[in-house]
């Protein structure tokens, strides 16, 4: 049995797949139109030509013109992905909704009565390890950027926003090898990088990066994304606690741009229309209000990190803790 | 200024953070709490010792019993993340929703008159790479589980919700470092990889896998991540296309367990409560429903895979076009 189920298969292989022993035999091909005609659409019919394909027919009008005859078919005229009708996506006020990255029921709106004075006092030794850390990398930092608090927040996110991506990555891989559940805890650290990002987009709205800066970014991304995957293999624990140290730094940070805004060294500019719309801002708001509830996020992850780590250090694992869903 | 910057700073990271030059010197420090107290409860207050913290005080009653003194103070107990309230989450009936990893708002339910026959006929060369590469796995997978569908299912769903992460990852890095929208296909990739894990978290339900089955899942997921990493790195268009075939063959497979299941080779047992709530269906649902549901999930993934892989193949990005979101 085995072995004709071994010389079939090799020789469906050989064939390409067009075999009678293959229940799904009936092959529909679709096909191929401009990307033009399918971007900014939600209902396309995307496809390839099928190799078997008889070439168009044509016909000859009464006119005395040719054209390519109509097709009349039974047979479903075969569509792609856009078989699946999305519709138009409208805001509350009936404007069409411009963002592809965020939709409506992702937006909210910030608490920024959150707490940004808390700080986790480190006693253990892994805990003075990650304070020390991320004081010692704030050196570098603080001399490379200085008061250029712009530059710093568009720049810093673009490292703000991996360690969310790694431990929520590395947690679905535990998921998936243990067969267990995961409390929550992969769509909280990813809904944190995907928050991140959206800080950075909204940053970049405001201030453009130099070729120079994109050039340390992704020399940065290089060595802080592959640290950071070795770090929460290692110890998940450690790592939590330099992000929430990190968030610690990223609201002093903030709070210092807020001063020079409030100051008038950094002009305060209007709100670009996706942190407007990301966190439902009246229309009239102004970068002020952005770094409001962008450190109001910052708060939010560093209670998040912190708790994480506090779970490990408790000795259990994360899943043991329903993790905080459903607030930024 | 910058050397009393530095001097400053140094001097901060030894004497451990405390220094009157840093806005945020009020450390505010938490209690710690056991964690048995912490699962299971929206609402936890949860810190570590303050290291300056007296030691409580004692008064002795009018009985004479000594006991501790409670603290009476005007300064706000220091919380830890549970500051902020959750509430219970509850279904529509009322009865306590019982689980961590997804919450109502992630439910659907299954659009299963979606096309099952659908096949991308492979005609460049890329194409035939793909295709010929998927009929190969499949010949030691069919040699290794031969009917055993829930076993296969179970296993193969490890492998499954690898490249919707590994693909989202990398989009979502590659837009931190472009400083770039990403057109919602970071999302969407999650979303594929996170309802590929929910297929597995439901199979185990059914299937339990034995100790040699999971020494084999964590060697094909070392290996699988891996490749697949490098893979996406150097042709996504491949990668997709791959992936495209992969879920053909779900498809396919998924036939079969149902053709065993109607004809009473496998057992229609009930469905597990994670399918039930997770796909709403019926109360009274069995195997049967859930195979058809987690049947028409891989036909909308084949989609989108195929979708991105033409999209490469138009030699344009992914966050040209929308991503299909929104629908698992």
């Amino acid at each position: 049995m085995n072995y004709l189920l071994t010389r079939s298969a090799i020789r469906c292989v050989v064939a390409g797949g067009k075999s009678s022993r293959w229940p799904l035999d009936d092959v529909s091909v679709a096909r191929g139109e401009g990307l033009g005609v399918l971007v900014g659409h939600w209902r396309r019919r995307m496809s390839t030509v099928p190799e078997h394909a008889a070439a168009p027919e044509k016909e000859k009008k009464e006119s005395g013109e040719v054209v390519v005859k109509e097709e009349k078919s039974d047979q479903p005229k075969v569509s792609s992905y856009w078989g699946i009708s999305k519709g138009k996506i409208v805001r509350e006020d009936g404007s069409e909704w411009p963002w592809n990255c965020f939709m409506p029921y992702d937006t909210y709106q910030s608490n920024t009565s959150i707490d940004l004075t808390k700080h986790h006092e480190p006693k253990v030794f892994l805990d003075k390890v990650a304070f020390r850390t991320v004081k010692i990398l704030r050196i570098p930092t603080d001399i490379f950027f200085q008061r250029r608090y712009g530059c710093r927040a568009m720049m810093l996110e673009t490292v703000a926003a991996v360690p969310g991506m790694v431990g929520g990555m590395l947690l679905h891989l535990r998921s998936l090898r243990k067969f267990q559940l995961s409390g929550g805890w992969i769509k909280a650290l990813l809904e944190e990088a995907e928050n991140e990002r959206m800080h950075l987009m909204t940053m970049v709205e405001l201030v453009q990066p130099k070729w120079y800066e994109r050039l340390l970014v992704l020399t940065v991304q290089g060595v802080f994304f592959n640290a950071f995957f070795v770090l929460y293999m290692l110890s998940p624990k450690l790592a939590h606690r330099i992000v929430g140290y990190l968030e610690e730094e990223a609201i002093h940070s903030y709070t210092e741009y807020l001063k020079d805004i409030n100051s008038g060294a950094i002009e305060n500019v209007p709100a670009p229309a996706i942190a407007i719309d990301y966190w439902r801002l009246p229309k009239d708001a102004t970068l002020k209000d952005v770094i409001i509830v962008i450190r109001a996020d910052e708060a939010h992850h560093r209670d998040v990190n912190h708790f994480a780590s506090d779970i490990h250090f408790q000795g259990k694992e994360l899943r043991e803790a329903p993790a905080p869903l459903g607030y930024h």
